[in-house]
């Protein structure tokens, strides 16, 4: 069986010019990068003012487990599918960072025969809007650190900084620094830490802003440390937000790519699923949206996570509708929520199964909570039997949603006819009324009922507990104002719950809040359950060693 | 008058494949970025091997004064000069960083009305060179800590490791840092330090590979540490040259641009010229030799820091052969070096120009010593008086150098014509001959010979005094079996000695080497003189304050 790299390597890609060409995307508007990327022009926007959305089509997933639910190539090879279809489709994904490409994960640009294309660019440094982010974070924190030594007129207390310096590098050694030492002539010594890029806030406002203006006043706005009167220091009281602006002007433009069948792929922002919001941008979605009449787009982790912050965060900000959602679920992830140990599940195990179908059953019925309608996908691994896959429909089936066997990794779009059918079907029976869709709360109620609301009927908890640090961090953001934007819960993605270990669907249990913290730049509150790691580390035989570049600048070992 | 960006943005650029086309470049060799920028492909090397070379003209200076002298600025005027007289010419620079950029310097893409376009492109991120090198810096270190982290198999010494972080910026409270903090899971604490991505021995790996195979080598030829059996770990003892050279793959490709009057421009590459040799990369040069008749190009500092590196580390590894020097030169520099303060530099003062002039004629001095005929560019400022023009003219006369008024700030081009005609001159008398060129020292001598040897012929030392430090360096690096590769010696770039307060010729002095380091990757031996920066810090007023970037994406502030 061929990798992913070899499939990607051996495919035909056609020049980006002729993909933006068969979407009415003129030459003017493209800036190419290589023959086979390009950003789209501010211009671009205005230009597609008037004309309609298409239909917005979230994939979303089951909790994760070690199996892999292929919730990446199930959009892609969703997008391919409604492609085949005639359906007019576009795909809207995140771009990967580099920290993962060398450390477990390696690629993130899908798999098998539904892949974004091309894909050692994409994991690697694509057009570098990851180093445009980093820098632009970077930038600040110089300017914060400049500023104490040159005198410090602002008086910030080098003991309450909250912005920190990125990388975007997995890289354990980071995670807790001592920065400024070396005597008078070089810094005002403080602890920091460094965030993986991804978890900065400054690539959730790059997902989040409407345009430059939006961009740079959200840039002014992050609160970058407290003074030592307590009060905030916010990065416009640096000046910083003019030149961090012009550090992102591109990278701010959306990225078109193809699939290996050539469906257009929009590839923009990637912010982590925990910390920030998980989903592409929002300019990327609404372009997606302005030229395709569909939009096949995806959120980060299980919808607990990511397709809740997708509509509370992203479609509320972006007053986007979407259309349906896809929910992607796998024989083994069900069998795992159902007990089975990982090196099991490849045996048949009808028992397990039914049991774990009960994590499936609470996403669904979250789902419908934002009133959409719900298509399952089951993406097919080798090791699933008739009896399995007959258990599963038939669960759908009394659920009374859609399901469709997806096998898009080894057929690609071919392997998705089913699901888009299903997905279009769907669509076509709602679109008669407007979209249902609504939010899950209102952002105008206090902090503690936003938790609420999302801890009882998404998590499924029985209550919210709070420690003293997350009571004092509340007051001080309602103090500061703060009090009346979204709620963004940085939570294991492993379990409903907030507890890793709990699998299917806990029971019982109450949310714990340790501590929040306000990305007033992004436009939301982060309530943090659990520990949340914002940098990760190497494993102990990371990708990079099978990762390598032969004398042609052919690429290896990238999966 | 017109700032530099304002010149720039008013421009008429040509499409950067018109420019392609000028030089017969055909399409398939370009991978563009965006409409003015592109990247060449490895196949153009081969193409053009059997080509023969153009003549190679240095631009260098005396030793900069807080005036300023624009060797940038003369290199692209003449440039645009040549191109006006219809000779074949191609400029090869360095990329600027942007740690300066955003510190006390603003742009490094010339200026007025002899710049590289587009200036806010190459000034800010350009084609990712920079953050290339960066990425592929960070995740050799993110490796060594890991390996540490993991078992240290290879039981590096926490104590000694040398290679260093690096962050694209001017960030002094990351000189001296301490990481792996936070306990047991969190890395191995240890004393770091980050150094700017210019200063970082990848960058000048990258500037003096010649394929992507020697790239691979070199890299893992990088000194990253010691064991605690005092042994050296090398890069490749890591495994991470293979995922580096992935990294840097595109980095490595020369990039295109043009100047304001459309000669076309190679701006690749950019280390220091103090911990490194300061010149743009070996292949760019080689690239634009092939393509032109003429390649105008510039190292760093003055002559006796760049021009030495210039000739003894990228000649003698690419086997160039320079046919001229241009020495830029202004009145107020050489006032500055006979004693002038800077508040007084625009007043007449013929007797301080005289005394100043000593410095001018020790490079002129040095540059023979290579056996190249120079010429000096009297690059003008409006205050210069006709008396001390003439004064200076005389002078060069004297010295048997041709010399010639230089306007290229103000008129571009056609402010450069005297002096690339005596440019043009000097070769075509030389050519009939062989380039006389020789390197400075045998590289084969022992490293104290080698030091000797630049610090008496070119600094006018009387002798080098070693710190015990250093003599235990150079016993350790020549009992390593890298006592025969060239010496790359770090010194203050404003005087010919070691002491930045001796200006004109300075005598009687010894140089102190206090410590050498290996860049086993790069292929040469770091001799530090002096304290020698490697992160630089922002200035109380950063110009980050005054970069801006409006709501079509229109930069300002950049000088």
């Amino acid at each position: 069986m061929l990798t992913d790299i070899e499939i990607a390597q051996q495919a035909e890609l056609l020049p980006i010019r002729n993909i933006a060409e068969k979407i009415e995307i003129q030459e003017d508007d493209l800036e190419y990068y290589g023959k086979y990327k390009a950003k789209l022009s501010e211009a671009l926007f205005k230009k597609l003012e008037r004309k309609p959305n298409g239909k917005l089509i979230l994939v979303t997933a089951v909790n994760p487990t070690p199996a892999g639910e292929g919730k990446t190539t199930v959009s892609v090879g969703l997008a391919q599918a409604m492609t085949r279809l005639g359906k007019k489709t576009m795909l809207a994904l995140r771009e990967p960072s580099l920290g993962p490409v060398f450390g477990i994960k390696g690629g993130a640009a899908g798999g098998g025969y539904s892949q974004v294309l091309p894909m050692e660019d994409i994991n690697l440094h694509f057009t570098g809007d990851m180093h445009a982010i980093t820098a632009a974070n970077n930038l600040l924190c110089a300017m914060i650190d400049n500023h104490m030594q040159q005198g410090n007129q602002l008086q910030i207390d080098q003991r309450r900084i909250l912005f920190k310096r990125c990388m975007d590098m997995n890289d354990r050694a980071l995670r807790y620094t001592v920065v400024g030492m070396g005597g008078k002539t070089n810094g005002v010594p403080r602890e920091d830490s460094f965030q993986i890029t991804v978890a900065s806030e400054i690539m959730a406002i790059l997902c989040l802003a409407s345009d430059l203006a939006d961009l740079k006043e959200r840039i002014g706005n992050i609160l970058v440390a407290y003074n030592t009167r307590n009060e905030p220091v916010f990065a416009r009281d640096l000046g910083a937000q003019g030149a961090m602006t012009a550090l992102l002007k591109d990278a701010l433009k959306p990225n078109l790519v193809q699939t290996l069948e050539q469906t257009p792929a929009f590839i923009h922002g990637g912010p982590f699923a925990n910390i920030a919001h998980g989903c592409n941008s929002l300019r990327a979605t609404k372009l997606a949206l302005k030229l395709g009449d569909y939009c096949v787009t995806e959120a980060g982790f299980g919808s607990d996570l990511g397709a809740e912050k997708f509509f509370d965060i992203k479609c509320r900000f972006g007053k986007l509708k979407p259309a349906c959602v896809v929910l992607v679920a796998t024989i083994r992830a069900m069998k795992y929520n159902g007990g089975v140990k990982k090196e099991d599940l490849t045996k048949e195990n009808l028992w397990a199964l039914e049991k774990g179908m009960v994590n499936l059953q609470t996403h669904i019925e979250n789902m419908h909570k934002f009133h959409l309608p719900v298509v399952v996908a089951i993406n097919r691994f080798y090791s699933d039997t008739e009896e399995e896959i007959a258990l599963m429909q038939n669960f759908c089936k009394k659920m009374g949603v859609d399901c469709a066997l997806c096998e898009v990794f080894a057929k690609g779009g071919k392997g998705g006819l089913e699901l888009a059918k299903r997905v279009c079907e769907t669509i076509d029976m709602c679109s008669e009324a407007e979209s249902e869709f609504r939010p899950l709360y209102d952002e105008m109620l206090p902090i503690k009922e936003k938790i609420r609301i999302i801890a009882t009927e998404i998590y499924r908890a029985d209550d919210v507990v709070y420690t003293a640090q997350a009571e004092k961090a509340i007051k001080e953001i309602e103090g500061l104002g703060f009090g009346n934007i979204p709620v963004c819960i940085a939570k294991t993605q492993y379990s409903l719950s907030d507890n890793p270990a709990l699998l299917g669907k806990p029971k019982h249990f109450s949310i714990t809040v340790r501590d929040l913290r306000l990305s007033s730049g992004a436009g939301f509150v982060v309530a943090l359950t659990g520990d949340i790691m914002t940098m990760p580390g190497l494993p102990k035989e990371p990708a990079a060693l099978r990762i390598d570049c032969d004398n042609n600048g052919c690429i290896t070992g990238l999966f």
